[in-house]
This record gives structure tokens, C-alpha cells and sequence, in this order.
């Protein structure tokens, strides 16, 4: 039936879960994907459905599985403790939590939990497999999403990151709020999202910027077509700003789908940041599952 | 039947209708309010939500009824189109708009626009009738709320304002993201209150900060029950900071309800601003529909 796995990965988000199966050199054989994210499994119904997704992947054999992600959270699995940083691939693969069940050697890949300077702290789960997967050189690792992370890369380690809630604010303000009355549709607009990003970098008041997005549809200076692309540049606008205030971002790796990457990588240049590098969110999510199970 | 009515006047927005109806002087004789707000009127229906509340105040003969509010926008009864800033109590209570109805002199206050110095539009309905019927002296007027305003007041004219999108913000994020997970109730807490708005004033990157609602609950450094106050603190001092950066708010009217307005005076505090002055909203609201059916 094929070539046997060395390896299974999993990378098992709020919303979804992503499978991969590894040949003995850690090429990806083959994916699958389900929506039986970690939102969607009932207490006790974690074996299952991750048995239903992968189980004939395992007829032959055990083959060892690692997960992370949301799947590691209170609200997951089994609960992986965060591990602090500054933290480097071996610090984390040192505290991969084993998840007793009939599927054979299962663990979860703990998250990451940093200390800002006002005391606050901040937490990430799945992006530190993927920065993991990517890092090499020193710099900036951004991992664009419901809550995007800019994580400081030096020296192998992770030593910090802080979050910002740029889609998931997109998602809410879009969904629920007054903004959403006039828009039409999502579909990208260059000009408008454009247009969004230069006022958030000339202004960092994001409160006060959004009510534009209602203002310039009812004036009419945005078309209804193109005021969730605006908002959209208003959001990751603010996002590019408040990090490249703080810290330099030339040569950012930018992890993500490349449409959201594209879209980070304009916001760079509109800022006068050069020189980002894209990379895959699911290749960088696969590659660092197969570091992290293969630590030394 | 006690005294003539010299007016009614009606604070009509989106979700509330608050009627007044004034003797002779100016006073207020009676006030109702109902929960028939313009998103809860059919087309065609504003005529018989109004009679249903103030049928037996025109039981005696007709009476002028003078409207605020968003009644007057797009969605209301009839749309009583923009004045342009910069304008004064006599510049918008020329654009009053006269509604047809069964009712006798019904008539809708415009609501006021201002183009801001990058071209950007905004507006407001209600507010400006709020303004009039406090404003004296030169200064900042602030009307916190869902959406916030903050007017310049000169010479007896708003000369502009900006919007804050405070309150809906609070509100969605508090009923639809992750934030609102390790919540519990929405109880004032002065400290959780207190450190959000300091926080708020040391950074404006509010997606960023908005993240540490979540970690600050998972990391125990708030209780559940302060979570929202802590947000609201976040929220309220972005807004403060923002506007305080831009001009000087010594002596600002706040027009709010007494729990509101002791949460800015607070803010404002902590921001070094002094000597603000707190008017109760529907006061001011039935001030200025008194004043803009007399205007000269």
C-alpha cells in the first residue's frame, strides 16, 4: 500500500484540523483536512475524530502521531502547559505532552507564552510549529490571522511575541457591527485596501478610523463592493504600524495563505519595509511538526 | 388636565424613542420612553409608534412636535439631510425638515456632518441637539455612547467632531470574540478599569492591547468578574488618549448618563485632563429640542 509512515502530524485549530503523513525523510505524502476543528469536538470525541480522519493511515501499523494547536488549550485534548520564552525547538520538544489513548504514540506540541514589559502576558498555540518550521535566520516571524503573531526570532529561540486581534476583529466588526450595513461582499479592491492601510499608519487610533468605514460608503467616496477590502486595510494598516513603530521589520517572514500574505506584504511595502519572505502557513505548520518530532 | 403643552419634544435613535413634553417656559412636564427605536419601526409605522406614545398629550389640540435623532436618517421617517459644519444652533434649526402626517407640526432636527483634515466624512444625529442644548463656552463636547463624539465647540458653533467607535466595539467584542470567554458579568471594577485606560494611554495599538482581555483572565492577573471592566478601560482610554493627543480637553462638557460620564471623568483623570463638567444626556437632549424650536 504505498511507502510506510515514519510520521503523522496534525495541526488542529479552533475551526479545523490538518493532517499530514511523512515519509521516513519527512516529505509529506499525502494531506487531509477536516473541519472538525477543536471548537467542533465534544469532551471525549478527540480519539474519534482524529481515528476517522487518519484511522486507515494506521492499518498497516502504529506510526507515531504529534499535534499542535488549540488541541494542546484547556479547551483541548489534553492540556500541553505553555513553555516560556525565550524558547528554542529543543526547549519545546522537551516538553511534548503524551496523550494516552488506542491510537499509539500520540503527543501534543505545548504552545508558547511570553512576558511583555508592562507585565502582560501573551500566548500562542500552533504558530510556534510553524515559525519552528520556517526560522532560520534572525528577524521578525509574522503569522497573520484571527489573532495575528510577531514573533522576534534570534539565535534559534522564540524570545518574544505579542498578538494582534486583526482578523478576528475583521470577523466581529464585519459580522455584527454597524460597518457591515453598507458593504457588499469581501472581494479584494487594491485602491481601497490601499487607501485604508495609508490612513491606520498615519493614524494610530483604530477606534476613530473605523467609523470611516461607514462614513465613506454613506458619502459615497467607497463603493459598497469595496468597504470590507478598506476595513480590511484599516485593520492590518494599524497592525503593520504599531509593530514596525517598535521593531525593525526588513526581511519579515510572513507565514500565511498567499492571499492574506500578498496582503501583509503590500501593507510592508506601503510602510517602507522591504524584503519580507512569504511561506506557506500549511508547509511551514507540516515542516515544523516534523523538526519538532525529530529534535536533535 | 393640568397645563398646556407648549412643545413635545422626542430623542428618537436607534433603539430608544424618549418623548418630553414642555410647558410654556421650557420646563419639562412629562417625560416617557419606549423601546421603539428606529431599527424596531416597519416602513410606514413611525406615525403609529409615536401616537401609541404621546396619543393623550394631543388629546386637547395640537401641539408642535420637534424630533432628534436618527428618525431623521436614511432609515427613519423622513430624512432630514446633513447640515455642514461648522454650523450653529440658528444654521440647523433652518434646515429642520417638516414631516406630512396625521399628527399636526411634526418636525425632524438634521443631523450635522464635518470633513476632516485627510478628507475623511463624519456624522452625527442626535448628538448635535445635545450640544445646543448645553453648550456655552468654547471647548470640547463629548458624547460618549455607542459612538462616541467629540466636538469643538466655538463661538456658538460645533466647528467639528470625531467619532469614536467605543461602545459598539465594547459591545460586539464583549458578545462575539474570545474576549468575552473568561468573562463573567459586566460589574464596574474602579482597578481593572483603571489599569486598562493607563495601558491604553501608554500604547494606542489597541488590536494589540485588546489580546491581554484573554491572557490576563487565562494568567489569573484579572478576575472574571473585572474583565469587563478592564476592556472597558482599554477601550475608553484608547478613545481619551487619542483625542486628548489632538487637542486640549480642559473644561470638556461630558453629556452622559451618570454611570458613563463618572467612567470618562475617571479617564480623562488619569489622563491629566481637568475640570470637565458632566451633563446628563437626556437633559441635554431635551435642552436643545427646547432651544431649536426657539432658536432666536
Amino acid at each position: 500500500m504505498g511507502v510506510r509512515a515514519a510520521l503523522i502530524g496534525g495541526d488542529w485549530g479552533t475551526s479545523n484540523l490538518r493532517v499530514f503523513r511523512f515519509g521516513a525523510d519527512g516529505a509529506v505524502l499525502e494531506r487531509r483536512e477536516a473541519a472538525t476543528g477543536v471548537l467542533a469536538v465534544a469532551d471525549g470525541g478527540f480519539e474519534a475524530a482524529l481515528a476517522g480522519l487518519i484511522g486507515d493511515w494506521l492499518a498497516d501499523g502504529p506510526v507515531p502521531i504529534l499535534l499542535c494547536g488549540m488541541v494542546g488549550s484547556k479547551q483541548g485534548w489534553v492540556e500541553a502547559p505553555y513553555a516560556a520564552c525565550p524558547a528554542g525547538l529543543a526547549d519545546v520538544a522537551a516538553r511534548i505532552e503524551p496523550v494516552a489513548c488506542g491510537l499509539g504514540d500520540v503527543r501534543i506540541v505545548p504552545g508558547l507564552a511570553a512576558t511583555l514589559p508592562d507585565g502582560r502576558r501573551d500566548v500562542m498555540r500552533g504558530e510556534e510549529t510553524q515559525i519552528f518550521g520556517v526560522a532560520s535566520g534572525d528577524g521578525l516571524v509574522i503569522t497573520p490571522g484571527t489573532h495575528s503573531k510577531w514573533a522576534r526570532y534570534e539565535a534559534g529561540r522564540v524570545v518574544g511575541f505579542e498578538t494582534f486581534m486583526t482578523g478576528e476583529l475583521f470577523a466581529v466588526l464585519k459580522a455584527h457591527s454597524i460597518l457591515s450595513r453598507l458593504m457588499r461582499g469581501d472581494a479584494p479592491d487594491p485602491a481601497a485596501f490601499e487607501l485604508g492601510v495609508r490612513r491606520a499608519l498615519d493614524d494610530p487610533a483604530l477606534s476613530r478610523l473605523l467609523f470611516s468605514v461607514r462614513t465613506e460608503g454613506l458619502f459615497e467616496q467607497i463603493a459598497p463592493e469595496a468597504l470590507a477590502a478598506y476595513l480590511s486595510g484599516l485593520l492590518i494598516g494599524a497592525e503593520v504600524g504599531a509593530a514596525t513603530r517598535s521593531a525593525d521589520a526588513t526581511n519579515a517572514v510572513v507565514i500565511a495563505s498567499p492571499a492574506i500574505a500578498a496582503l501583509y506584504q503590500s501593507a510592508l511595502a506601503i510602510a517602507g519595509v522591504g524584503g519580507c519572505r512569504i511561506v506557506d502557513g500549511e508547509a511551514a505548520a507540516a515542516a515544523g511538526l516534523w523538526r519538532l518530532a525529530h529534535p536533535t
